[in-house]
């Protein structure tokens, strides 16, 4: 593995989501892999567990890191070849990408959707930049259209409810929640393409009428717009908000319905809730599923740690 | 020692003190104490000396540590129960402290009063929330009504001064200083429960009519708006500002003449004059005060790191 | 060397050039000469190159590293030694510098120059008061007037290309660039002074009439209006914008022919193109160039690592 932008990424995931678990279980299994090695951790956008879990995943593994907040407005880049810089771009991919790839040995970055522009967004057009001029491996720390750590952390966790419940092809529901913002899709994406690479479950997406994700993401993936028949035979259920795609980063009708209540999880199969966090209370999901015993998320945003240092492992292995 | 939030918290003052104190003669006392132990530093409001003091109490323990920035706007907790969250908070207590838990072994919180609600100030929400629901021991890095890391430095250098001049019990004095803003009360409330606990010294608060600090820690104070009256036998005078408790977060009368000048240290027993900085110069105390060899304001800011150092291993011997 | 804010603490250049090549070729050869001390790297102004490279660089002799980004604004020193602070000022240079003083064994500080008040950016007010009252060795991370590690980091990159080349005694030419803002003279100033000091080239200066530099740094250089005259036997030609120095922070006439481009590369000795980043392409250096194999500022960027670990090795000697 060379960079981590996609579960194309990736040969194995089953191997991932077990060399994850061999992290938690043990975590300074590898405590030397990265010494006299650093990682440059990039935020053009805001984050809170991306940021605190791959640092603890850096240091186990040995490794410095520098951590960059980057205020978009205050380093902005420019990504035409042709462009005479005379304007608000103050600094060229060219220019910026192979010192960063001189100073660090890895690259982390993260970089949100503009919601507006969905040809440039659809493009990948600054973490793909990064990878080209940069010259040394990439890692998204959540990009326009994917968030990959965050999936393999959501694996990771199905996969310990699987161990412990014995369930042997559970079906997992990715369900459309409402919220009061114009979301990316990114996890929505990412969750999509990992559950059909894996293809350890049967997997499910609802949502209403008009938030249908990219088919590049979902393709294989059984869609309904009726939450109800998802929500049948669930064992596990992703709640999770995005903006529309066709209607690019529109938020339509509120659909307040579509919040994941107690009488919703009621016609599941004593599915366990899941959610990427920061979560809106009453909005996403009722405050009493959260505080029950179904939900998982806590449990989902402490595998953070652990699928990062798998990821970081692989990469250093290649280093 | 389980959480770091007031004095109630500490068994034995005196004890505390003296590991400061041998931790500032050996700094790496207990160089191994933190290994493979992790603190969170969480602050929403801007700090200098806490920041650093504490990262290098926490270095010097072993301990890795990770600052997080939060802007209090960018990441606005829900403290309530029942919320709808609809409106502009973004993520709940109940689904951010349990995280920070996980990702850590002991968290620090700066969260400073709103001074104006009264009620949730006193509360203490913040701080007492993230201990309800983190489920890791919390350190206060100055909370909405006080600053215990600070109170510990400030009795570590009277502690050292009692060493060196052999006075017996002496005489401190807490004056109430001028200021331009309103400013919380926390290092006022915090200093006089640690001199009343400890009860090394004789005690006493003066300030202007109407700047009454909370009862709840002064009681057993001696109290005078005679600042002439204080100064008289003062060993001490720790100067500090602090906005109105009653009439809540008010800035009266600036009352000019309360600021410590030559001929007010003239009045003294030759008393060491205390801050915890920062100050404003010719406003709480002449600069001729302050460059003068009475003033122990610097040794007073370098005890916080031996102060900080002192509480988080008494912490972590209980993990 | 004490402090490092100038040329002038530096005995012997060619020494410190040698150094900065010792530790590219073997960056932990001192791994362990800053172990059990600190640097605070303090930034009154973003920093990207300047922040990685320094830490880099401690973090490779075994220093700890603690980073305070300062927000001018909310923490505004004051200087003044009779100041009433009762405006916007909130802490002393006085108070606040013998604190950093007792935290860390060497302190970094980069402060740029306001381009409004000449005087005050000439005095080198900010990083001469943290001088006289940290008690600490000061490393500059820019100043009002100079950049010494940068300029470190161009004069190692000019060595290497020497050793490569077998060039005797090069032509180096400083050529004013065009560009958008109000830039700082501390890049050309210092490039003037190390240049100068270290004797072991041609040096040229050339920009349009109104752009004269402080005479303080370029005594001593050839200075010519005509960049063809300068460029026609240039072996490097180091591309930089600055403001005006007379006509203090003015911007005037854009001179858009001032930028060089293939046509003025050509004119030259086949030179190396130098440029400390960030570069407006196309305003101030072609992307042509940029993307060409004369230009070195990659190389030059990532020296910046060398160049601080020389200086912090050096200063840690004398600890």
């Amino acid at each position: 593995m060379k960079n981590f932008i996609s579960v194309n990424d990736v040969d194995d995931v089953d191997e991932l989501i077990k060399s994850a678990l061999a992290f938690k279980a043990s975590p300074l299994l590898k405590s030397t892999l990265g010494v006299n090695k650093r990682i440059g951790l990039l935020f053009f956008n805001p984050s809170l567990r991306t940021r605190i879990s791959t640092q603890i995943a850096a240091q186990n593994l040995g490794l410095q890191v520098i951590v960059l907040d980057v205020d978009k407005d205050g380093w902005k880049l420019e990504f035409d070849d042709n462009a005479i810089m005379s304007g608000t771009t103050v600094e060229h991919i060219k220019d910026a990408a192979p010192i960063l790839g001189s100073y660090f040995d890895v690259l982390g970055i993260r970089s949100f959707p503009t919601l507006v522009h969905k040809e440039q967004d659809d493009s990948e057009l600054v973490i793909k930049q990064f990878i080209q001029y940069a010259n040394i491996p990439v890692i998204s720390l959540e990009s326009s259209t994917l968030h990959p750590l965050q999936s393999l952390a959501d694996l990771v966790s199905i996969q310990e409810e699987i161990l412990q419940s014995g369930i042997q092809k559970p079906t997992v529901v990715l369900s459309w929640a409402p919220h009061i913002k114009a979301i990316p899709q990114c996890v929505a994406n990412s969750f999509a393409e990992w559950m059909l690479k894996w293809n350890k479950a049967n997997f499910i997406i609802t949502h209403p009428k008009g938030y249908e994700l990219n088919k590049k993401y979902t393709q294989g993936a059984y869609i309904t717009h009726h939450q109800n028949e998802a929500l049948a035979k669930a064992d596990f259920v992703y709640v999770k908000n995005w903006s529309a795609y066709d209607d690019y980063g529109k938020v339509m009708d509120s659909y307040a319905s579509w919040m994941i209540d107690s009488k919703a999880l009621q016609q599941t199969n004593h599915a366990k809730i899941m959610h990427c966090l920061p979560v809106r209370r009453n909005v996403e999901l009722s405050a009493e599923v959260l505080d029950s015993s179904n939900s998982i998320v806590t449990k989902q945003a402490a595998n953070r740690v652990w699928a990062a240092q798998a990821v970081l492992s692989k990469i250093l292995q290649n280093i």
